[in-house]
């Protein structure tokens, strides 16, 4: 893997590159859509394709308990299995384990738990899910990390730190021991939940390490909007300019703006897509709720400037027709037209800074959210 | 609309033509896939009209409860609605208002009931259904009938052919003098239970008016077998030659064969794609359940003599565990492939009626789906 660093916006710090790995280039900023069961909830393969993402996600804990490594194994791993060639990201399952597993126990060297499915008993260890991710195939690996709940204790935090830091480090001296590095990246994670002295501390313990590139987890968990982009400057100051930074979890176009201003090259969310399934939809000019009855005899479309499918075919009247009698076909539509405006919203994000227009383009986009 | 018979089998009943409407030309024998509420249950526009469905199935009674003929009008019909450019078939709404709807009354001039949704109260007369599919624009029509429950007496079964018949000559008439009877064609239905002279009774007072086509309602509702194709060939032998037949709510494979066989030309059923839903799906060799257990590593397609989009993309391991996932995108491509199925045996079937191998044809699907 790669990064180059093409251009870069001046009067903040956005900038834009791309990751190159050997599966293909991801033009970032990127968003990456999530596949958390080997399939984007509500959409195709060929829809995906169509939109043009260069990477997706998909989630180490979902596929180490359905399907199961075996059957990953023999598939030809992920992209074997789903059919999908360009990159694939992988969580590492330790925000999962943390916040979907039942009777979790904590050791020093993993996290012992309980699948959400049938109760069967795991345990993570920072080699384990490098050996689940191998098998997966990722393209980008995450190491397992502790993310601590919000709110939490500074001492708690303090806590989720040290493991996080002990946890990396076993994971960077497998990966550097047993994997391909050129085949399958691996990425560190910042935490430190709203500490800036953690947050600060974890980063430059992480950095003494040669990882490809590193994350910012634990954050967009519930906190003021302020300590969000606190966390994230005071982590970004501490990370290397020449790594991909990757914010986990994020988020609403507001929030991506507000991190790529500060510096941030990667994201991945399923709020577009859980929206979508519940009938919100981000538009030019900022969130549509499809089943509002004022859309009942609206025959334009959805969103006039945009060009997707949906947008194409479809009238105002007819989704919130189709969302309200409960029709899948509403949830195929929504999702697709969501995530087509994510993709579109990255690509004027990554021009804008190409040309130099960033803060101009990040207003507009500001201003048609903000007014909700 | 004009139907023209292109080929007879000669060894049985079974016949190929064509239906030519203003809309485009529907191919007979013909299974029309059912957009109950505007859309197929799971599947996009874009799939329908891959598949290449020369005509589509809607229900009268759903698309007047929502979203209602005051959407449908200004939406420039269903047509506009949906965006779908070739023929449409409505039912009338009989089936749905005598099977779904609460506190039904029945009066001489037409039906009483409240809506499955939520409670409102509607009447339906045979002129009322014709006015709504006006609206709807649809390129054939069905008459209001009074489709009598199974099993049920022979005096009440008498009783609803009765009616069935008075309404069919209120709409005949209504028709003649309202309609443009060649963008809109009217069909009438055959009713009377598993009653040979009932049957025949109703089909011969239905062909003293110059209605287009003829359906055969009120069968595959649970009778025996035997009793289904015994009323389907004592039906269709008082019926025209000449004009198209259409058998209501029908079915599977083995049944469509049946009446194939017997002379039917038309067929539409939600069980193609409802089945799919649950995880069963048609192969050439006949049915899969796609949840079983030897699926698990199995990684060829699901139908290797199949060229739709998903069997030549994924493998029934992947499909098992999109399904035992609960993914949307299972019910996607289950119906997907179900309806590509029904389509690819209609259009073999067509074939071998023109080349004369109609009962090999028969006999080789029969004997895959016999053997389940």
């Amino acid at each position: 893997m790669e990064f180059k660093i093409l251009a870069r916006d001046g009067r903040t710090w956005a900038r834009r590159g791309e990751i190159i790995t050997l599966r293909g280039v991801v033009r970032t900023p990127v968003f990456m859509p999530v596949a958390t069961r080997a399939a984007i909830r509500a959409l195709g393969l060929r829809e995906l394709e169509e939109i043009g993402f260069d990477i997706i996600l998909s989630n180490t804990y979902h596929l180490h308990l359905r399907p199961g490594a075996a059957v990953l194994e023999k598939a030809g791993g992920l992209h074997g299995f789903m059919n999908w060639t360009r990159p694939i990201l992988t969580d590492s399952g330790g925000f999962q384990v943390f916040s979907l597993s039942s009777l979790r126990k904590l050791y020093d060297h993993g996290v012992e738990f309980r699948s959400h499915i049938d109760g069967s008993s795991h345990l993570f260890t920072p080699r384990a899910v490098l050996d689940i991710q191998r098998v997966i195939g990722s393209d980008i690996m995450m190491v397992l990390d502790h993310c601590a709940e919000y709110p939490v204790s500074e001492s708690e935090a303090g806590q989720a730190v040290e493991r996080t830091v002990a946890w990396a480090a076993d994971s960077y001296g497998y990966w550097r021991e047993r994997f391909d590095a050129e085949r399958q990246a691996l990425f560190a994670i910042v935490q430190g939940s709203v500490f800036a002295n953690l947050r600060t501390e974890c980063a430059d313990r992480l950095c003494e390490m040669d990882f490809p590139g590193f994350a910012i987890g634990g954050l967009s968990v519930g906190e003021p909007k302020e300590l969000y982009r606190e966390m994230t400057a005071v982590t970004l100051s501490r990370l290397p300019e020449e790594k991909p930074r990757y914010m986990m979890g994020v988020g609403s176009p507001l929030e991506i703006l507000d991190a790529i201003e500060l510096g941030v090259d990667m994201f991945d969310c399923v709020m577009p897509t859980r929206i979508a399934r519940n009938g919100t939809l981000y538009t030019s000019s900022g969130r549509v709720n499809i089943k509002a009855a004022r859309y009942e005899e609206d025959f334009g479309p959805l969103d006039a400037r945009c060009s997707c499918y949906v947008c194409r075919n479809f009238s105002r009247a007819y989704l919130r027709h189709l969302f309200r009698a409960g029709e899948i076909a509403a949830l195929i539509y929504n999702t697709y037209h969501n995530l087509f405006f994510m993709k579109n919203f990255m690509n004027q994000i990554r021009s804008s800074i190409d040309t130099g227009n960033f803060p101009e383009t990040a207003r507009r986009w500001r201003s048609a959210f903000e007014a909700d």
